[in-house]
């Protein structure tokens, strides 16, 4: 069974973790919530997620690929967090699942330079650190390799639907979305 | 302000209360978020809120609408609760906004008489019973007088800005929508 772990940090957006915790769980997924800083984590909307475990105690070995929702401060949490450092350096090292939304892409992975060189999207506006080169799209969700990005909360729903095709194929994605009467029109 | 309770019983639908609740307080409505039967619930995906009450707390004077997630057996369970019938009735009694989706507008409204008369739509397939006439829809969002009801999770979306139309104006829903960047295409 394919496993991801989704990280939630204080002024996490709640709809860009929900949707895809919920997204994959729906496809077969077995997905862990992992609280930055705590097991019971406030979004940014006010919305209290009590987390399966803390983000210290994540094994990175463990994982198909990991799950970075936007929000602020929530990115910058995510971005300050030693834990969810260790997790997206072993997933980078594999070329394993990357897939962050929103503040995400810019804040947490750009700062670190994961993004060099890639296709990515994120919240329009939100200034990407490069070291060397990185395109930035104007698509609700781009795909490059093993990375995924999105834009925001209006997109999240094909984002984890993207992500949901990348771990478990075409087939069940659109089965899902079928089940969750989701339709891109 | 305006006001809206959002109910969450043991196995709501996630997507189904988040992004109204996401929504509703990006757009200024105060949320607040009641569990039935304690104030920590479980979706039926397994992700576990902690609530800002719990239903019995609930005054319906003090609030503007209502709005039902659905999910299994998230929806039968805020069926049988005698809190949510009591803020039910006075919003109907009052003519204050009744909104529900996926099987909720079937499972808790039908089964009380509340649609009788009225077009509506939900999950596809969940019986409505029906002591008059009730005319479903094959649309993501109906609206009918103070009831807005909505299919499912891939319509949570649409949903929740249409349920921000009714309580804060077209201008402030189209603004929120922006912003999140939703375009229904």
């Amino acid at each position: 069974m394919k496993k991801a772990v989704v990280f939630l940090a204080e002024g996490f957006e709640e709809i860009e973790a929900v949707v895809p915790i919920d997204i994959l769980r729906r496809g077969g997924v077995e997905v862990t919530v992992a609280g930055v800083g705590g097991d019971v984590v406030a979004g940014s909307h006010g919305i209290v997620i009590e987390t399966d475990c803390i983000a210290d105690e994540i094994n990175p070995s463990d994982y198909d690929g990991v799950v970075l929702p936007g929000g602020i401060p929530g990115a910058n949490n995510l971005a300050d967090s030693g834990a969810v450092d260790k997790v997206l350096e072993a997933m980078r090292k594999e070329g394993r699942l990357i897939a962050a939304i929103c503040a995400s892409p810019a804040v947490v992975l750009s700062s670190k330079g994961y993004l060099d060189g890639k296709s990515v999207t994120g919240y329009p506006g939100v200034r990407f650190e490069s070291f060397g080169s990185i395109s930035y799209l104007e698509e609700d969700v781009v795909s490059d390799g093993n990375f995924i990005t999105s834009k925001g909360p209006g997109t999240a729903f094909p984002f984890a639907l993207k992500i949901l095709e990348y771990l478990q194929g075409k087939d069940t994605a659109d089965r899902i979305a079928e089940a969750a009467l989701y339709s891109d029109k």
